[in-house]
């Protein structure tokens, strides 16, 4: 958005360190886009930049900065520096900050804290990782059932400075029990003397401080808010949660749902930025275990070491044959944990799911058996590679390939429900670990459909 | 949330058709809960439900039922109940209802529309699919630089009923060009009498009517807004885009990027509806191609028939070898373009992720290396299978897994880059079609290290 074309420029006047000029410039931009203008300056650079900024803008700015470039920056930056930025931070964006950083770090942080700010700190990361406690900042506007439009307005105009949201007005009863939720909106267009009872709805939708993140961005995701209360057991309001947040944790979901289809425990960490060896403990535990089951194949394979010594031919179709079940298998299985993921498919669905997988499953192997034939027809007419038997060689391959792909598409269907129904993660269905179950199953079935048609033949 | 509880009430109020007494309750829950509650009934039943609810809940409610029950309702509804729902329902949903319905039901659709919406319908379809067009609703709420807080607050107590949201304000010149976006709070909190030019800001963030839904997406993100104002190449405003919307769009896309590296074209549908021929047709192909270039495996192996005839054993380790070269490319190139899709890698990150990829996949291909030969030794210790030349066997597997793995690794990761360069898709790079062009070279490697090794021996 910025006008890369101002870039430039700026960057000129960083180079000729014409800070207060730049200053001018700078604050008119989003903290987002003066957070990307830092980004390529040294952690000197940006310290003295964030400082001439106005103090509520550089806390902004400070919370769009990569974590990497918030650490540099608070040991760059001088102690009272920090206090006022850390204190000026919205508290969830805190809470996020202060989970990645080592504990003396932290420890160091909360001294900084003003009492106010350091008790909301201590009580925010007090709740469990990846709950909605996290999420949540607890700065938010509330009103009563009988106070008018008016005193609203006014008690709005008296605490709303420094709220994350003015968007939704929060209705308590006395004792601090949420009752209803009423848009901004409404205040702006209702008559000054109307009581907030008389036009307030009821049942407000809520998330619970205990929730996970992902239950909450469900919520949102189902009832199209742009922010939701957060209640304690008790049903009093404790914070608000801003959709924004609730973003990055479905993109996280999504992130670690493609990196579990793709063989590898989540990585939780940007890629560039996780340690090599921690990267590795991440893949190594799968891979070893496709590893371990993928032997399997080299015992199967074993069993029919005298068909194959008989007739070598047969080993050349061996990993066209397994790979297509994979394939299939792969397809299918990352279809369903994805709708399952997104809730197009629960569990009682199975039944359904594995129908269509059937027909497809047939019609996909048809097509990829005739293939198969065809091409061992083709080469045939050609040379003698495949020998007299190539019509018997390519039925073989033609009956296994639909066998294989109609196996491979229904135990893929199939396993991501088996998973859920023994409440473990579908995603753990990964398009390798069903490659791999259908290779042993795929040579199974090949080396049996070939003893069945080259017997008397080549067998 | 709606409180599982209160369901089987409503339940048996529907079951006696006790519809007034079911109104009072239903009216009191938020749309979403109301749709879910209908999803259950016939269509008839769900007809009759909305004919009683007030006109503007009916097109809430209408709005949050899936595409399938809306057309259904359609065909339930009378004419005139038609006309008033979607006259009331907000035009993006509208806009999102209409582009999936087939060309002469729109057409119906659109003659029940009053000429404003018509109007407003009309244009919105105009704009391609997937733009920011079709994602915007043109109702906002707009200030002038030298009307003061009191007169903004009266325009919104004016004209704001029935806009989507009121949380922003926009500022516009008179020729209607946007200068600046202010959030509703400001107006709450600053002196009745204040300019608007006195505390607007300037450089807003905004959408191009143009651009893809995608990259409206990312701009949210990046700048955490609930609501962004959209304009046209002129600098007009157009209309605006509210965050629920853009999680759908982010969803949509994870969607996408989860079914193609499982190997199938984006379905587009979710899984239960789209029709049998139209998914297979999106799964097919892909198939088609990963079997046309696994055939090259026959080929391969084809080249080494004599070493296979000589020494059977091979054979056996074959889809070992290549599998583990297949799931350790699937694992990186899933890793990477997943990186890749959240911004965390650039096109110029290619050097450090090689250079990552290739001590990860030396460290991975040791490992999987090393248990391959345990299990060859732990083997002939009990057995005569591989001979007495298993060291020899042993070695060429632990030297075949290093080189495979390495390749996998390699190929894996850098692949999205290719593709990426060459303006395609990184996502196309699957793990299937990772794991297909690593079977082939697999082949290559472990047949390559065996001659060296094994000759003189076996060979």
């Amino acid at each position: 958005m910025i006008g890369k074309l101002l870039y430039p420029e700026l960057k000129e006047l960083i180079e000729q360190r014409k800070f207060a000029e730049l200053r001018q410039s700078l604050i008119t931009f989003p903290p987002a886009d003066i957070a990307e203008i830092l980004t390529d300056l040294t952690a000197e650079e940006k310290a003295v930049l964030l400082r001439m900024l106005p103090y509520q803008l550089a806390a902004d700015v400070f919370e769009y900065l990569g974590l990497e470039n918030q650490t540099q920056l608070l040991h760059a930056m001088g102690r009272e520096e920090v206090a006022k930025i850390i204190n000026e931070m919205s508290p969830d964006d805190r809470t996020a900050l202060l989970e990645e950083l080592p504990n003396n770090v932290v420890t160091g942080l909360l001294h900084l804290l003003s009492p106010t700010e350091l008790k909301l700190a201590r009580q925010l990361l007090g709740y469990p990782e990846h709950s909605v406690g996290r999420l949540m900042t607890p700065d938010f506007i509330d009103t009563r059932d009988d106070w008018t439009v008016q005193q609203t307005l006014d008690h709005i105009r008296a605490e709303g400075h420094n709220k994350e949201t003015l968007n939704v007005v929060y209705v308590l009863d006395p004792q601090g029990t949420l009752i209803a939720d009423v848009r901004i909106g409404e205040f702006l267009l209702r008559p000054l003397d109307k009581k907030v009872k008389e036009f307030r709805g009821q049942n407000p939708v809520t998330l619970k401080v205990t929730e996970s993140d992902e239950e909450a961005a469900e919520r949102f995701k189902k009832y199209d808010r742009a922010v939701l209360p957060v209640i304690d057991s008790a049903g009093h309001i404790v914070g608000i949660v801003t959709v924004d947040d609730v973003v990055d944790v479905l993109e996280r979901k999504a992130t670690e749902d493609i990196q579990k289809v793709g063989g590898s425990e989540a990585l939780d960490q940007p890629y560039l930025t996780i340690r090599l060896p921690r990267m590795i403990r991440k893949r190594a535990p799968w891979l070893v275990v496709l590893f371990l089951s993928e032997m399997l194949t080299a015992t199967a394979m074993g069993f029919f070491e005298k068909e194959i010594a008989r007739a070598v031919v047969l080993a050349l179709f061996v990993p066209l044959i397994i790979s297509s079940g994979g394939n299939s298998g792969s397809q299918a299985t990352t279809l369903i944990i994805r709708a399952m993921a997104i809730g197009e498919i629960a569990l009682r669905d199975w039944w359904r799911v594995m129908r269509r997988e059937i027909s497809s499953g047939l019609t996909l192997g048809l097509i990829l058996g005739a293939i198969g034939f065809l091409r061992i027809a083709l080469w045939s007419a050609f040379s003698q590679i495949y020998g007299p038997h190539w019509a018997l060689i390519g039925f073989t391959v033609f009956l296994s390939l639909i066998g294989v792909v109609m196996w491979g598409t229904l135990s893929g269907s199939m396993l991501p429900f088996l998973l859920r129904r023994l409440g473990l993660d579908p995603a753990a269905a990964s398009a390798p670990f069903v490659a791999t179950l259908v290779d042993v199953t795929g040579l199974v079935i090949y080396f049996t459909v070939a003893m069945f048609v080259l017997r008397g033949t080549l067998l």
